[in-house]
């Protein structure tokens, strides 16, 4: 049976718990523990194949993940671009997400609420529906119309907000009444796992690559990259982990910060409006796993974003300017990465709506 | 080696041909014929797995098809709803494109054009510029101003004429130039194989159903499910073909007029601006399959449609208001499917775009 636990004071409750993201002693991240096999089995058309990994399998299923690899030759390396952006929801978030709200479902739940940049108000939306649960969704004014639009005509409430921190202080008001499940996607670590399937499917479809480049603003995917791949080590399906390459904005850099000691500042980042995460609850985890993997964090800016947004475009590649990062990391780091690498791009966000 | 027919004069011509849409003799539309072999190889995760139901496999793959398929239960029927806006191109197009854009781009052309209400132009903008090649997009001033904004941001010019049938009228001065590949997806034959790899991977996830509802407008999409059903039946796959319900709306219905011998007047159906063909090349054809698998049109207006829309968002489906009109066909026809019969809805195109 799934428990949780706290890694800093030792803190452990079963997995149905209202203690399932902030440890209630110490205040941590809480982690999700439960056994792996490694097991792979069954037809590939939904994550039942993955159960081997997965802490538990959802009822429902909305077409979430196993999304397209694309490779393309550069001259020196091979790009393995990952379409994740082709999810229901429109990003990756709806990995997490569908395993959160079962999960909060079985919890007995039939109100949920999460504060977002954006993308998982959607996510959270779409899965909320599917389980009857009502959603609220705290969102800053600011986060692109498309993407509230989107909430709406999903069936959610959209409250906007001051800002990401005027969204994350609003949504204590709803956390304190008895009744709404906090999905806590900065939080919690059912996300983590769920994301995770993004290199269980790589590694079926590629095989493991030397290197992942991943946005990174709560550190939820590069966490569940770093956590699939080490699973597929574990288990003895992989040898190795890639070397994780961070990427986030001159804007807004904590993991930068973390890693390195202090702030590299240039132009702004605004663009990249889906990692503007000041304050990641995971921090010491993100730059923890960035560190074991031999990896490293790299900063990009508007220029450089609004660069590798069109290029992915003419490419055919219909992201957001969040999800353009990636590439623009890549084109500042490729003389370091050695040739004939793979190089995984994991492609985060669909730019449809916010056309 | 794959060769055009006209099946009304008897005229034949290679592949790789200038005459590879229209019958030079008789204005017929083209068929192409190659040899089926019904072997299914491979792994899941291209098309190459599709090779014996294909006339060629494309060099570049840009993350088309192999979308999940969604089951639900009704009181009375397991709905399968196949996700088809999950396409690179947000929409099924990208399977006929797919092939069809390889097929000038083997012929040699610099340059193609086309004529389209909006997702076929998002489509071959996005292949063209892989493999190459400049597009130019002809369509309605009154097409969804995400469609025009989508094919720009992919590199592609966007002419806008007064209607669909002026984009057929201005596509015209194009042809006439030399240089032009004409992507012809209303007669393009290749556009009909593409479209049959939704019957393939239906196939393989969860076999053959009992119906099919299609939206049809230029009807490429349902005599691709047609074709593929019967493919897998002729090479000893399946064992029947299921029943094709045609979706059109009451604004412009020439496949009921074709069937019933009269138009049907009720409401506008202006919502459904993806299905608005008012002389599908193939309207013969169309008759002919929906009448040997048994199948009927059903008419929908605008009320129906957009309460389907907004019942499929809510169930998590984020598609465009043409997508809608299989939802509200199989509304008015339910009554009439026997009991514990499976039903295949294909959601054609992405609501994102048009938020």
């Amino acid at each position: 049976m799934p428990s949780w636990k706290c890694q800093q004071c030792g803190f452990e409750e079963d997995l149905y718990s209202r203690y399932y993201w902030k440890c209630p002693r110490c205040g941590s991240p809480l982690t999700l523990l439960y056994s792996v096999s490694g097991e792979i089995t069954g037809s590939k058309n939904t994550w039942r194949r993955y159960s081997g990994f997965l802490p538990f399998i959802p009822e429902k299923y909305r077409g979430e993940g196993l999304t397209p690899v694309v490779a393309e030759k550069t001259g020196t390396h091979s790009l393995l671009f990952k379409l994740d952006y082709l999810n229901p929801g429109g990003s990756f978030k709806d990995r997490g997400t569908a395993l959160a709200i079962y999960y909060g479902f079985k919890m007995g739940f039939k109100k949920c609420v999460v504060d977002t940049s954006g993308n998982t108000g959607i996510s959270v939306t779409l899965y909320s529906k599917l389980y009857g649960l009502d959603s609220v969704i705290v969102m800053p004014r600011e986060a692109p119309e498309g993407k509230k639009k989107a909430i709406r005509q999903l069936g959610g409430l959209v409250i906007e907000t001051e800002g990401r921190i005027g969204a994350t202080k609003t949504v204590q008001d709803y956390i304190s009444e008895p009744g709404y499940y906090y999905v806590a996607h900065l939080w919690n670590h059912i996300y983590i796992v769920g994301h995770a399937t993004i290199a269980y499917e790589v590694y079926e479809d590629v095989g493991v690559p030397d290197y992942v480049i991943a946005p990174v603003g709560s550190g939820g995917l590069l966490l569940g990259l770093v956590y699939g791949f080490e699973k597929l080590r574990e288990t003895g399906r992989a040898s190795k982990v890639p070397r994780v390459i961070a990427v986030q904005g001159y804007s807004v850099q904590p993991v930068y910060v973390a890693m390195y000691g202090e702030a590299l500042h240039s132009e702004p980042s605004t663009l990249a409006d889906g990692i503007m995460v000041s304050n990641p609850p995971r921090l010491a985890e993100i730059v923890s796993a960035i560190k074991r993997t031999g990896g490293e964090v790299v900063l990009v800016g508007n220029s450089e974003i609004a660069r590798a947004h069109k290029a992915l475009w003419e490419w055919g590649f219909t992201v957001e300017p969040t999800s353009a990062t990636v590439l623009a990391a890549y084109e500042k780091i490729s003389k370091k990465i050695p040739e004939n690498s793979s190089v995984l791009l994991v492609l985060t966000g669909s730019g449809l709506k916010t056309l």
